[in-house]
């Protein structure tokens, strides 16, 4: 692209919704445009790199067998109906009615359609296993839309449909498709970590599920992470153990201390000058089940926290959520001061397995500006149930005890989930196995975020002067720069320009007529992987251009005639 | 693709909603799935061939430097109703809200959007002119979906705007995008005729609109074509003049005639002996301009039509509409007897220009079952207006009166029309021109139903056994069939398999375990343009392999060493 003649802009204002990188450099270099809350045009340099993620996980499925297929962004509401997610998909799902009153809605994702799919077209084992997988848009209807293509409302998404007849194959499947993905992901050159997920409260036992993470500190997801251990997990699946903690284990009766408006553990251990481990959290939850609601009291060592969805697993509700302060009230429990002692009867109490039922602890006293001291789950109460509930933190043990974990931040760019036989069982679908008999199919799904990779790579590679891009999605290859005023070097100029575009190099051709500073600061501003710069004077004098590389800003002089052997070498 | 793991389908069912050819093959042959009423899900086959429409739109569009953009396909509703839009777009924008209950629609075209882009980025005459295309999902919420592809609700669309600093520039401009449809089409393989159209009542008087039709018998448009003149217009838009006319031309008084039960011209012409030149049709309109809304009689040759197009644009109104029975009521006109005598002064008549004032005719009488004979406009009308209000048909003359225009069918599949100012202008678009003047950029749009060009293609080539699909846009090149039972002979045709994908010819590979009759009957379905197949008599007797023509049958025998190049020869 030529960029006297280019749709091309670039911004210095960073718009005042812009919080992440990202965002703010995707905006500032003119790849995309806002078209409303959550929503964005792909301006041609956006779109580039978003063509070229899509071709890499194209390539990477066509190799292992998939088929694409386009599945249509608006989808009747009978099939959703048919797994009861119409129901239950909640808020992020838009629907709306046609002309006919019909339900419609713009498809979150797609597997009640493919197997609607699939059910019309596969009869026999003979045609399974099948993948199948589209690149397509797709629309959540976020409460807050924010940092950009990150977390924006439409998006584009490959989502991938695998159906098996049995586990095993659906274990291979499954397999060749987190094979895949780290192909991918390694070719978009991110830094990326597969951690184990949680399927959810509908994944039976032996699912699997991982999670892709570009590794970011801007990212919205916590990893639990060793890499001597070889772990990692997203910090709602993670396994591991707190480290050795020291309980107090004097025994001795319990007595009320005054807590005037100490309503949080660090509040309360400071003002008895005690450490957390010395305390027990108080976290009360309201589970559903239908139309059944029950009050839960999670009971956790003072710097612990629950983990939700190990607390849903383990009741096996619908929905689960922190009672809120209503609700608190009603069953006249005293936000801050909650504890277990006495309330049993009044509320199902499940203390976690790092509580030691021996050790004495400070609770809440269930009354106003007071706290118990001295409790003892052991002696104390009539029946204890225990769980494994905490939420993994940075200093844990991995489960064998020899490695210490860390946190990282990550941001989810994929997802691989066996499914089993959810939708298939709803949606009726069977298929003859081998002996003649009609089975169930088993599904497994996998989703690459495609708009959100171009975002996570921004996030991942940029510095202070702009983005640097990884060279397989980068809009272009090369910024070629010109310094020229004579007529004489602005035709050789465009002759280089001709023939590094013969030579199938992506190039970006600044001939504008604007002065260096400006060439260069929008160059690392884009940050394509190598800027090349025709100086007049320079060029005069040595016949030599300047190869710089915008990660190390490395310079390589070349006479014309390497230019592009040069190039070729270094895009390898 | 190997078929003994692909996932492709044939039925012998035609659904019941499938009336016409295109819509039944592509159902038939696995390319399309409905997903809902007029929502298809696009299956391997169908999306390659649309990927090869797609490819084919991007070269030429690049080739002219287009640049490619991406628009959301949900757009705010704030944005239609900077153009007014938002309540003009009427049905077919499927407008709905979000959950902060802000309108929504999705874009059914994005002329809005796009100036939006443009606003942004552009401010001055050295970034003009500049196109933006998309290929993307468009909803239309069309009362009866039918055809399959042809007339969906959701469907993919070539869509491209260009922006303009005056009106030579948009002539330059719109030339450039006429001659790509023209290559697009050429390269496309269909046989398509580029006709004028009508701009609408908003277009200015020197804005330019063509179409791009397929021909087809079952198209749902009608063009007015000389191939001698080299004229072609759609038939709202055509200029022609009627065919020298015998009008009866014996003045005599006013009679009045019974015509119990006598609605119809043809009825009436029966029944008086008359040919349809002798008589008048009386058609009453209803034109409404904000909210005014007045009653108009159109007086055309018993045999001619009103086109509503000339008569709204003679007219000026916003909305024009055939009388409903009801209003006729109210006016207390008869249905099938009406005519201009003694309606003046309470309804507008305008007599159509092929009306010979000086002529004799029959005409209603304005009350039930009477007619009257002998009306002469010039004597028995007060004031007479007569303008150019007939709808052209086959047997008209050429405006020079040289030729006989004849009708066809057609589908529009592309659309090219100047927009001028109306949306740069009611979005406040200025660009600097040469003197530091704003000025309102002058727009174009440029329309391709990427979709309904693979139905459109497939209507216009096919045969009772199956589609002929053009080389350019066939989901394969080559159906490659083989008859053999033992191992060696699969293995030999497991290796042409392979020769033939390494020489980059697209194949699908039919290895299923089904007799001949089956695959040449799949093959034929699909319509590849080439069927090899290998039989293990023949290509064991003689070492031969057949190639067959699906568009002419003729066959080709060959040996293994030649099948690639003569493939490569037959494919070019």
């Amino acid at each position: 692209m030529k960029l006297s003649t280019g749709f091309w802009q670039t911004y210095k204002e960073v718009p005042a919704d812009a919080e992440i990188a990202s965002h703010q450099l995707m905006i500032r270099t003119g790849l995309i445009h806002k078209a409303g809350s959550g929503l964005y045009n792909y301006l041609p340099m956006g779109l580039r790199s978003i063509r070229k993620v899509e071709n890499i996980i194209r390539e990477e499925l066509d190799k292992i067998g998939c088929f694409e297929i386009t599945m249509s962004v608006v989808t009747p509401g009978e099939l959703w109906q048919e797994t009861g997610r119409w129901d239950k998909m909640g808020g992020l799902m838009l629907r709306f009615k046609d002309k006919k009153d019909a339900d419609l809605c713009i498809s979150p994702t797609n597997e009640e359609a493919v197997t609607d799919i699939f059910r019309k077209t596969i009869k026999s084992y003979k045609q399974l296993p099948v993948t199948l997988y589209q690149i397509n848009t797709k629309f959540r209807d976020e409460i807050r839309p924010r940092f950009g293509l990150m977390r924006g409302r439409e998006f584009t998404m490959k989502d991938a449909y695998s159906f098996h007849l049995d586990k095993a194959s659906l274990d291979v499947g499954y397999q060749a498709l987190y094979d895949a993905y780290t192909a991918i992901f390694t070719r978009l050159g991110l830094e990326f970590i597969p951690v184990e997920a949680d399927g959810g409260a509908m994944a039976s036992s032996d699912s699997k599920t991982h999670e892709f993470q570009v590794v970011a500190n801007s990212g919205e997801d916590l990893i639990i992470y060793s890499a001597e251990a070889k772990y990692a997990a997203n910090i709602e699946k993670a396994q591991t153990k707190r480290a050795p903690t020291t309980y107090d284990m004097n025994v001795v009766p319990m007595k009320e201390v005054e807590t005037v408006k100490t309503e949080t553990i660090e509040a309360v251990c400071a003002l008895l000058g005690q450490t957390a481990a010395q305390s027990l959290k108080s976290m009360v939850y309201t589970a559903t089940t239908g139309n059944e609601s029950k009050m839960i009291l999670a009971m956790m060592i003072g710097d612990d926290s629950v983990n939700e969805i190990k607390l849903q697993n383990f009741l096996k509700c619908d929905h689960l959520a922190a009672s809120s302060e209503d609700e608190l009230k009603k069953a006249k429990l005293w936000k801050g001061y909650i504890g277990p002692f006495g309330l049993e009867g009044q509320l199902e109490i499940i203390f976690d397995n790092a509580v030691n039922l021996d050790a004495s602890y400070t609770i809440g006293a269930n009354k106003k500006d007071a706290h118990v001291m001295g409790f003892n789950p052991k002696r104390d109460m009539k029946k204890i149930i225990q769980a494994d509930l905490r939420l993994s933190k940075a200093g844990d043990l991995t489960l064998d005890g020899k490695h210490t974990v860390v946190e990282k931040r990550g941001i989810e760019v994929g997802h691989v989930f066996q499914l089993g036989d959810k939708y298939t069982k709803d949606m009726k679908v069977g298929v003859l196995d081998q002996n003649g008999k009609l089975v169930t199919p088993l599904m497994g799904c996998y989703g690459i975020g495609v708009t959100r990779v171009v975002a996570a790579a921004i996030e991942q590679n940029h510095d202070a002067n702009g983005i640097i891009w990884p060279k397989s999605i980068a809009p272009y290859d090369v910024y070629f720069a010109t310094i020229v005023k004579a007529e004489e070097f602005a035709k050789i100029a465009d002759e280089i320009y001709a023939d590094m575009k013969k030579a199938g190099i992506d190039v970006v051709y600044d001939d504008r007529n604007v002065g260096p500073g400006n060439k260069f600061k929008d160059a690392d501003l884009l940050g394509l992987p190598y800027r090349v710069v025709l100086g007049e004077r320079d060029f005069g004098a040595s016949g030599e251009l300047e190869i710089i590389e915008r990660k190390t800003g490395t310079v390589t002089k070349v006479k014309r005639d390497e230019l592009i052997s040069t190039l070729k070498n270094l895009l390898k």
